[in-house]
């Protein structure tokens, strides 16, 4: 085979590696991978998928359609590097080997703590190993599984309703409702795609959420967010969120870092951080906001109900900074959805007087 | 004559008086006001227009062309209905009566308390009188003299430039910059357009702002606004206010009501609100914003130094209700842009729970 030919004849396996990656369930603690076999000539022998924790990795599946010695001299085409770890099932690069695979071509490297260091035992047993075809494409395909894998925790949205002037409640507590019927939806839409919801105790005292997706006439959207409550204070008994599809996750708050990645050991990708104040703004003083998704009603209450408390911020200079990323009229209210500022947008600087 | 060809002459006669009183001052404590006198057999006879307080008024302006007599059995074509108030000039309306001008078509009723009546002084006389020609093009023409006119005050604007979460500063007291180049040029863009602006003593003391409208490099726009404070506390010798081309106006503020009533009777129709939030939350809370404009940064600041502080709201029913306006990028922030909400938009209402 000429090296374009053999180019190619991975390229379409990728694709199709890519394409089984797709039937895999989108949450979970394991990500999506497919996997294609190729015999020493480029015709596809046997294809496979990761149908979740518990069952066959990718390429053990794809190896299991084929007979004994039947992937001798054959290329392995896989979305993932092979993973080098032993959990409920054993790591693919070991069985990569035993099956006696030529060569290994994968898209994206695997940023696991326990599972990464495949490419390198299988360069080790003499495998020929390639890495980064199509690596773009299964990049965003598996972009939430791969950001909460790099960094040990979901990607954390912080949302929060507020009128103009930043008040989330009337200084007597009152605050149904500040928005209006569509921002509410939007924001039931958003919770239905997370795969978690949380909470302070604060918040779970105040107004016994329920932390469900729902549509307008309250009924269940298909897919539920995980509820999580951080915070000392006991979930009175009887509280709605006891009556929540999944069950309630329970953290101190005390250290976010180790709580957030006991979340993402779950296969908690993206965490939605729905308030009050107090837990919000320990998210955002911690650097640990990747979005905000802030709903501005068309209203000014003031007083002492801010959506925001302290953030440790004390003088001008050590400003939280983001970038508007999208602004959404929805009704009368507008959402905001703002972003961590990257390097490219400095601080206002010039200097006169008001 | 016949109805239809006086109808098409007058309308003619209305349009040249709309362009003459073009020509007066924008500015001022008198609305510009253009004149027209026709024959009998509505040929143009003379063209008058007002130049400024002190000066004489459109119609009289437009009389003194004609000679002695010559104005007998004419029809006056006039913007605004003829005052029937001896202020530094005599009421408009004797001076048409003395004249011998046969019939009056105005476009716009006086609202002035003193000015008003003239119509029915002209009724009352035998002259044939008639109003509401052209009325929508000379009340967008007039408009913010106008409602200066029927409101007794001028048009008001309240302005912040806050954080996302609502903040105008940190914790220290620093604030420079919260918004970025581009929305301070905006600001002063509008100070140059408004009539006079206002800050709280405690603005003066804290940043001790000149309330000039500047270009990028510092220099001074053409118009400016007249720097107004109101507050019980001293301008310190020496403020920057000093030394703004025009006088300081100083209110205490206890009586915001007769205080505006003053300055529309100084000539002032439109006023920007600057701060600090005492300031800004007393005429929210009195109900006496026109206009919002929020400048709104991409930042989090938490923390006390809130844009608002209280504006008499206790219950979220109490809620002041705005509507979106406008929404405007500029640079890395937004201004939101909000007017008083009219009955067309209820609250949000529906019940659920979050």
């Amino acid at each position: 085979m000429s090296t374009a030919t053999r180019a190619a004849t991975d390229a379409a396996a990728m694709r199709r590696a890519l394409e089984l990656a797709e039937r895999g369930p989108a949450r979970g603690v394991n990500p999506r991978v497919g996997c294609v076999i190729l015999s020493p000539d480029g015709r596809p022998l046997a294809e496979g998928w990761h149908r979740g924790a518990g069952t066959p990795h990718a390429e053990v599946d794809a190896l299991e359609r084929l007979g004994p010695d039947g992937a001798r001299g054959t290329t392995a085409v896989v979305t993932l590097e092979p993973c080098n770890h032993t959990g409920r099932t054993g790591p693919c690069a070991q069985a990569l080997i035993a099956a006696g695979v030529a060569r290994v071509v994968y898209a994206v490297d695997d940023p696991g703590d326990h599972s990464a260091g495949g490419a390198r035992t299988l360069r080790d047993a003499g495998i020929e190993t390639e890495a980064g075809l199509l690596a773009d494409e299964v990049e965003a395909f598996l972009d939430d599984w791969l950001f909460a894998a790099r960094h040990r925790r979901p990607r954390i949205t912080v949302k929060w309703a507020s009128s103009l002037d930043g008040r989330v409640a009337a200084p007597d507590g009152s605050s149904r409702w500040i928005t209006g019927p569509e921002a509410r939806a939007d924001v039931h839409r958003r919770r239905t795609a997370a795969d978690a919801i949380a909470v302070g105790t604060g918040t779970v005292l105040a107004d016994d959420p329920s932390l469900t997706a729902r549509d307008a006439d309250g009924s269940l959207l298909d897919a539920q967010p995980v509820p999580v409550v951080f915070g000392r204070r006991e979930v009175p008994a009887g509280a709605a969120l006891e009556r929540h599809p999944h069950d309630l996750l329970r953290f101190t708050g005390d250290d976010l870092v180790a709580d957030l990645a006991e979340l993402q050991r779950r296969g908690i990708r993206s965490l939605f951080i729905e308030g009050g104040p107090t837990l919000a703004s320990a998210f955002l003083a911690a650097g640990l906001a990747d979005e905000l998704l802030v709903y501005l009603a068309p209203a000014v209450i003031g007083g002492p109900r801010t959506a925001v408390a302290d953030v440790g911020v004390t003088t001008i200079a050590d400003t939280l900074r983001y970038d508007f990323a999208d602004l959404v009229r929805l009704g009368d209210d507008l959402l905001v959805v703002a972003r961590p500022r990257t390097a490219a947008h400095p601080d206002p600087s010039t200097r006169e007087k008001a």
